[in-house]
């Protein structure tokens, strides 16, 4: 009774009916013509990488796995409309949390109006979810590569929340605003969608800002100028880790943005109209490399990021 | 130095740079407004579940990983536009052997003029692929549910193939027909674009054509009868395997078409002008029963088919 067909079937419940040509079922789903440009990504959580069982409830893993596709879709400044879900699970996964598994993601689904169109279950030694999400851009897309010198930089909400989550479940804490944050990151789709009338280039900050200003500065061809001081953290954060943890951590899931001096004033009075935290932490430079200035105006070399061949250590 | 970004080099370079208005290396990629419906379809091969690495070589890998997507757009009738590729990595996956699984499926990817537009890389305990690939729709699309009694029922190819050249893997062996056509699937992208001026239903053969057979019945609300005497099967598969390989061996990759049968001349004189193997194997039925008829006239139960979850042991 441990089929393939009733785990698909439990999983599809959760969601609604998808109101495209034909939704899941089939070989394939069916979606309509697209009048603008498509946003596609592809990204997955994993067990023991990106989450453990004993920290996570399977609201959590659903809900994160949709999220952080999700985020890349607002970091382009797209409106999500629709994901497929392909789902890795042992062979001893209980059919009841996977149950639970599907409604946190159908949470989130609903939240932002996207359609779970399609999907594909494997057994596998490890649970994994991997989500391909598309969304509709009904202006140019946000890229990495249009950040100019002297645009200034933004970032959304306050980071290191999700690494100080992460340290507080390997210390056996299990509840807190930190926690959440690791466990429920929320993907800024409105504020993407807002910034997209602005910025000149914008990205999600999955690994920390330090590594992703990185990957900004070099699709740009520009440096940049951090002021260490501006960083929005909170005070637990800036206790806890101080700034490190602000430019290191990953997984905050808010967004890294450029928006030119002319559209400054503009942007953030849109930012406040909308109840959209951002806060200026500095500006692209010509010269090609990135500073960051300490609150004591030295100047510091900007920290590895995150890259989980390399530094990671998974949650344990 | 093993880090996810040259990864993601070592990936993206077998591959040519793709056809759209932004490719890998952003949030997203961004694909131009699509003038007709679109087929999205997701689909992984897992270590150990789709795959050995002692039986498969990198480049069978890569190439089964999009083969099996690519499969479901021909079961539909779709032309294959762009695919992304979710990488799941053991740590110590040798980085020249990931160069060795992107050219395999580059290869493929090149047979069928199909773009690598985004992907993701993310460490694992096990290999695994997961793709969702994407094809545009010129007709309507080939669904399982469109079959009605008296339809002709048609398969490609030869079946229980894929299967045979399983047991050989497992006894050994490693040349061969079989083994090829178990290591290396070739989907009927060309044969489903012609079905579907044709044919009323469709479906790719992944499970078995019991089991797939199945679920067309389902999903058209009808019956059908197959005469084993009419499965096409090579000799190898007919004396090792027997009716019961072609039935239940699944992977074969081969479509199942319904065809009404006032286009069944039309149909065979198409695709005997484009070279394409197909047999007439039964009709639909209105009793919604499915009936087996062996060489004798007897009528036997349909197997159980292939199941992840229920009888599929891993190759090893």
């Amino acid at each position: 009774m441990r089929g393939e067909f009733s785990f698909i079937e439990r999983f599809l419940s959760a969601f609604p009916r998808a109101r495209v040509p034909l939704g899941p079922g089939d070989d394939c789903a069916v979606l309509p013509p697209s009048r603008g440009q498509t946003c596609v990504t592809t990204d997955a959580v994993v067990e023991d990488v990106h989450f453990t069982r004993a920290h996570f409830s399977p609201e959590d893993i659903g809900h994160k796995a949709l999220a952080v596709n999700l985020s890349d879709l607002a970091a382009m400044g797209a409106t999500p409309r629709w994901f497929v879900c392909a789902v890795a699970l042992p062979r001893d996964f209980p059919g009841r949390e996977l149950s639970r598994l599907a409604r946190g993601m159908a949470a989130l689904a609903r939240e932002h109006r996207v359609a779970l169109v399609g999907g594909n279950f494997t057994s596998a030694r490890e649970l994994s979810l991997t989500i391909t999400a598309a969304g509709e851009l009904k202006r140019p897309a946000l890229t990495r590569g249009g950040g100019r010198p002297g645009h200034l930089l933004y970032v959304s909400g306050t980071l290191g929340e999700a690494r100080l989550g992460l340290n507080l479940l390997r210390e056996g804490r299990r509840r807190g605003a930190a926690i959440q944050r690791q466990r429920r990151p929320q993907p800024r789709v409105a504020l993407g969608l807002l910034a997209s009338r602005f910025a000149s280039a914008g990205m999600d900050l999955s690994d920390g800002l330090a590594q992703d200003l990185g990957h900004l500065c070099e699709a740009s061809g520009v440096g940049a100028e951090v002021e260490l001081s501006h960083l929005p953290m909170s005070s637990a954060v800036r206790q806890a880790l101080g700034w490190e943890g602000a430019l290191e951590g990953g997984e905050d899931y808010e967004l890294l943005l450029a928006v030119p001096p002319e559209q400054v004033a503009a942007f953030e009075r849109a930012c406040a109209r909308a109840g959209e935290r951002v806060t200026a932490v500095g500006l692209l430079t010509r010269a090609r490399r990135r500073v960051l200035r300490d609150p004591q105006g030295r100047l510091i070399p900007p920290p590895p990021g995150f890259d989980h061949f390399r530094v990671r250590p998974p949650v344990d």
